[in-house]
């Protein structure tokens, strides 16, 4: 058991949009990743999805309007809401959901990636 | 729906050990609560739970040693695990864990305090 220090695990990787798995809580995962550009709109038909900013500026944006996230900020995308994270320079996000979920939930694509454990 | 900003929310209130929720994640909820001093030995014997420190130093005793957690560091205590917080200095973080998990766990007493919605 060792505690987990996201600065250190995050200058372990430089590519974008691909998320780290650093911790596990019960059937959830801790992820980490780092956003630059737009990604895509998608929706987790099955589950929320909790964004916690670490270093930068986020974007979410949603149907009904963007949200706008700094560092030591947090938003929770509800089940089923159609979403796309945008980030106009580079962000660092802390990712908390549901085992097995992926990153573009029902779009699918080429962007698609699971997460890889970063211990 | 809003992002939540963890600063914002800290202003909010002073008093030590007494989580407060401020968003929910399926069936979990995100808690903020500030530490001061030693809290009660306990477990959660049906579930992890995760502190990530936001601000100040937190040591979660366990019996086989202590973890120090610093700002931006995360530890998920597992299920069943014997855990003993203290802060020596102020401190304030972040839990997350299912809904209705009490501060105490097993231990009760009159440190149990159910999260109070701080929206």
């Amino acid at each position: 058991m060792e505690a987990v220090n996201i600065g250190s695990m995050l200058a372990r990787f430089s590519e974008h949009w691909a998320p780290k798995k650093i911790a596990e809580l019960n059937d959830y995962d801790v992820k980490i990743v780092k956003v630059l550009g737009e990604f895509t709109w998608h929706r987790h038909p099955d589950t929320d999805e909790l964004f916690f900013v670490i270093d930068g500026a986020l974007t979410i944006q949603m149907r009904d309007g963007d949200m706008v996230l700094g560092p030591g900020e947090l938003f929770v995308v509800p089940r089923g809401a159609e979403h796309c994270p945008r980030a106009d320079a580079e962000a660092a996000v802390m990712l908390i959901e549901p085992r097995g979920v992926v990153n573009t939930g029902d779009a699918g694509g080429d962007r698609t990636a699971e997460a890889q454990a970063l211990t």
